[in-house]
This record gives structure tokens, sequence and C-alpha cells, in this order.
């Protein structure tokens, strides 16, 4: 099977740009194809939509699963029109999504005054040393939970 | 004003404790707080709504969204019963949020099985060295999306 990659990225552009005409956030648009086909669609809705999480990559990631009535996008990829945030990224790797092809980089949404770089650079601190101070708190009894859960043989793997 | 900190973990524990005995998903509870009230409450609906970002922290921050109406939560910190994975923790710098108090380890989780510590790993290396693989593909035809946006006057920034 031929894949239009060029095609697909195409579609994930031209979503960053009519959306961004709408005024319902930053100039960002995805696809998630899985067997040649687009099954999910997503672009930058956090101002609209009032969800600082509504990236395009994830809205697209949340389409493509109610397409398919499944948590799981094993064997899909995602075509963005930017390098994937954080959140993004790892949004792509709990969903099991085994490729991303990407537009922009980090650096150009750097450039435009998006903060990717230096969220990246706050989730590769250790815990300690981020400007977004955290605190432990009860440990104990949080772990008690995970006890409980581990204990559990009928829990779904995601 | 004198601030309930264990009550409020509290709360993100028993979130993560009843609703795991629904089944929705794994064990984890979040609540955001502002102003020394819960604004917004969360728990993992992954399996329960086939949604693979639906962790509890980013389901209490669109909920804490909603109820303001404003996708910024500056002035809010977050309570969740486990340390944010990547996901959870970027969302939670995009939400402008200034503190996170946690339970469980992110080593915790890894012990029950789930993938934040391999996540956090795969995040933190270069994009060419991730075992998750990403291409560049058009970037002139992204990048003029980029142009335009810059170009604008009108941008709400977030």
């Amino acid at each position: 099977m031929s894949v239009d990659r060029s095609g697909f990225m195409r579609r994930a552009i031209e979503l960053s740009r009519t959306r961004l005409a709408a005024g319902e956030g930053g100039p960002f648009g995805a696809v998630v194809v899985k067997d040649g086909r687009i099954i999910g669609e997503g672009w930058n809705q956090v101002v609209g939509t009032n969800d600082p999480t509504a990236h395009a990559e994830i809205v697209a990631i949340r389409a493509a699963c109610r397409h398919l009535g499944n948590f799981s996008l094993a064997g899909a990829e995602l075509y963005t029109s930017c390098e994937p945030c954080p959140m993004c990224l790892a949004a792509t790797l709990w969903a099991r999504i085994e490729g991303i092809f990407y537009g922009n980089t980090r650096d150009d949404a750097a450039a435009i005054g998006f903060d990717d770089e230096y969220f990246y650079r706050e989730v590769m601190l250790p815990l300690g040393e981020r400007q977004l101070r955290a605190i432990r708190l009860l440990p104990d009894e949080a772990r008690a939970v995970f006890t409980e859960w581990a204990a559990g043989s009928d829990r779904v793997k995601y």
C-alpha cells in the first residue's frame, strides 16, 4: 500500500490554518491515520472551549478513539503541523501510536511565543528542581489504593 | 487562611479508591483547589470512556476550567493521588497551576505496572533517539501558518 504521507500532513497543516482563522486557539492541526485512512482530526481549541488540554493532537487522539471505540490506537500514526509538546507526546505514547510526522519544531513554536520548549525543560528536571513546586503528602494512604489495585485480578491494562 | 492540605489530598485519594471499585480505569484521583475550595474533581476514566487522555488530573483540570469558564487556572493547586505522568504534568503547566501535591510516586506507579517512568524517559530523549520515531515533513508549508499567526494582532495568549 502506497501511503500518501504528504497528503496527510497537508491536511494537518490545512486544519492549523483554517481553524486559526476561526479564532479558536493557536495555529496547530493534527490527524490520526490508520490503515491508510484518517480516523480522527483535531485543531487547537484552547481559547474557544476554555480547555487548556484541547491541543490539536489531544483532540485528534480523542476523536480517533471515539471512532474506533477503543482507548488504544496501536498501529496508527499521528500527523501534526508542529512537533508535539510534552503533554501531546505523552498522550501519543499512552495511546500506543506508532509513529509521528511533524512540520514545525518546538523551536519554531517558541519563536512565535508558545511555551513548549520551556515546558520540555520543566518536565525533564528532577521533581525538586522545577519552577512548579511539588510536595508529597500522605504517601501511606495513597499507596494503600495501589496495593488494592495490584491485588485485583480483573484490571484492564491500558 | 488555614488550608486543609491533608483534607484535599484525602479527597483525591478517596476518588482514586471509590472510582477504582467502579472499574472505570486505573487507581488515580485528583482535585483542583482555588481560594481554599475544590473547583474540579477527576478520576481515571481511560477504560470507561475509551479515552487514553482521561487521566485523573486531565479530567480534574477540564472540570475546573469548565467551572471557572476560563482556560487559565492561575492561582490554583493540584492535589493528585500519584505524581503526574508527563502528559498530566505538562497539562498542569499549560493550565498555569501554581503547585502540585502528590501521594504516590512514578516509581510506585511503575511497580504496579504503569508506564509513567518509561514515558518520562522517552519524553526526555532527543527526538531522534526515542523508541517512538518522529519524522519531519513539509516544514515550509507548516511554517507559513506560524508566520501568518505571528502577523496577527488579535491573538489570545494561552
